[in-house]
């Protein structure tokens, strides 16, 4: 029962960052809508929202790379994959009327020059991706730094067409980025055949 | 005087906006920043915090854009000024301890979901950016929708980099985003130089 209560609050907390980011969300939305007793933030988060803040960066940030893992797993062309994960994240943000986005990317651009642990904690995240990212690309047969490199640009065209796609309400963007991590990918892949052969 | 004092606080309040993000940024500290008396915001901006969030958009993406338009008209190699830009908007995020990175994204992100006339300036913002930065790409000779579609690859690719730049405070992502965008421009001049030839 307590830990089915942490889980809610870290859930209704991730929801209402994608939403109203770290500094518009208060602690008494976040009981509310955990549907928990004020005190049992504290109790669970000693720390406070700073603490539960970290909590639920890092938590999203493993959760959304498992989505990534599932999408590359499951189909065997990695410029279909790659296709795939954003478009899929363009009918995600669609059917939400453009809310859920990344769940720590608001946060990252909030917290970067104002709470330091909190940034501690987005570039945690995006490192975690970039190297798992990386080591799958590596799979591909890239060499290290290229494949390094091709994350680095996947993960910076979805955050950014995240951005352009909410604001607009639109999925051009997030079609063009996916287009743009395609042909990447692709040259990246031919690269390293090139490179082999 | 009266229109030193509102230039002063929409400056302030450009600068707190990057730091501190929207829902960060109080009345209370922008008329400090500006040194203006409390009452000169209502003064200058009768809608509050929401007109002046606004006006501060528009014009810091008027501004950014000027830059856009300075690097492009010195560097007659169009791949030597998408390098430059990206690599001048690092250069400036390292010298502010990775402060100073788009003056508009991260309200974007903030005011997406919460608040339509702020949401509505930032998409205001990123569309003039669209179509002037297409305007300059077809002007080397790439067709309208290629055109779109390289400056809309542009802004997410930096978009992206400034929030993982920022969170890693590292210059590593600024710049494998520059190779991106090197890249993709130079594919997409390539491309026109095929279709016309």
């Amino acid at each position: 029962m307590a830990t089915q209560t942490r889980e809610r609050i870290l859930d209704a907390t991730a929801e209402l960052f994608r939403r109203h980011g770290y500094t518009g969300t208060g602690l008494k939305q976040i009981v509310a809508a955990a549907s928990a007793p004020f005190g049992s933030v504290y109790h669970h988060f000693p720390g406070g929202k700073e603490q539960l803040g970290a909590e639920v960066v890092l938590r999203s940030g493993r959760m959304y790379f498992e989505l990534f893992e599932l999408i590359f797993d499951a189909e065997p062309d990695p410029l279909e994959a790659v296709r795939g994960f954003f478009l899929g994240a363009g009918e995600t943000l669609r059917v939400t009327d453009y809310a859920d986005a990344c769940p720590i990317g608001t946060v990252a651009l909030e917290v970067a020059s104002t709470n330091e642990p909190l940034r501690l904690a987005t570039a945690e995240v995006f490192e975690d991706w970039i190297v798992r990212g990386a080591a799958r690309f590596e799979g591909l047969g890239l060499e290290p730094a290229a494949a390094r490199a091709l994350i680095i640009q996947f993960v910076a065209l979805l955050e950014g067409a995240f951005m352009l796609a909410r604001a607009a309400k639109s999925l051009e963007a997030m079609e063009r980025a996916a287009e743009a991590a395609v042909a990447l990918t692709r040259a990246a892949l031919q690269q390293s055949v090139d490179t082999a052969g």
